[in-house]
């Protein structure tokens, strides 16, 4: 996995996990991955040594990597989503048809809007 | 919370986090919450004292609370649940709505019977 894919993935897991991390795990985590910043500046940041920073990264990503094998969500979310999508798309499809009949049926438009609010719910939260 | 309320919220706990769980831990919960043995069965089963089976269940238990504070997912499925009974609730009206039509409409039926499997799959899963 190159570079940037390797940060998508730790931060969408890290979304998913990153409450069952330590304080300072999650610390050196956002330090690394949200701030951006080197392991050096890290170090210096906090008070520990250079490897003491890689070291905790390195277990925080093998823990990240862990949980995702035993529990999945990350995946689960990827699928659920892909099917939301398909969802989102069939009642565009719906208001669309509905919208170019000639009578307007008020009753399908009002279930097609507090659907896609539905939809749209389940998509954010 | 009585103690059939309990071992629901066990259960449910258990389907989410229990892949979090040692060997040995998941093996006593079953024999307790699914085999419904005994804590004096469980001890002569699996030969460790009586005790140890009621620590290790406390400790269990206590961890999958732990998990469900820290995740929340147990929380976050009851909401997701309840969004896509709503939701399925909308397309049945919409269904009904088409069928009892004078012309009925192709195009919005199939949309709908696709938009039920999507609704159904996202709730199976």
């Amino acid at each position: 996995m190159d570079a940037p894919a390797k940060t998508v993935q730790m931060n969408l897991l890290f979304d998913l996990y990153g409450q069952l991390l330590t304080d300072r795990q999650r610390e050196i985590f956002i330090l690394y991955y949200h701030d951006d910043l080197s392991l050096g500046e890290i170090a210096e940041n906090i008070q520990i040594s250079r490897q003491g920073v890689y070291d905790t990264l390195q277990r925080v990503e093998q823990a990240l990597l862990d949980l995702e094998r035993s529990l999945g969500l990350l995946a689960k979310d990827q699928r659920r989503n892909q099917t939301l999508r398909t969802l989102e798309g069939l009642l565009r499809e719906m208001r669309e048809h509905v919208e170019h009949t000639q009578v307007r049926d008020e009753v399908l438009l009002r279930c097609l809007k507090e659907a896609m609010d539905a939809v749209e719910e389940l998509m954010t939260e």
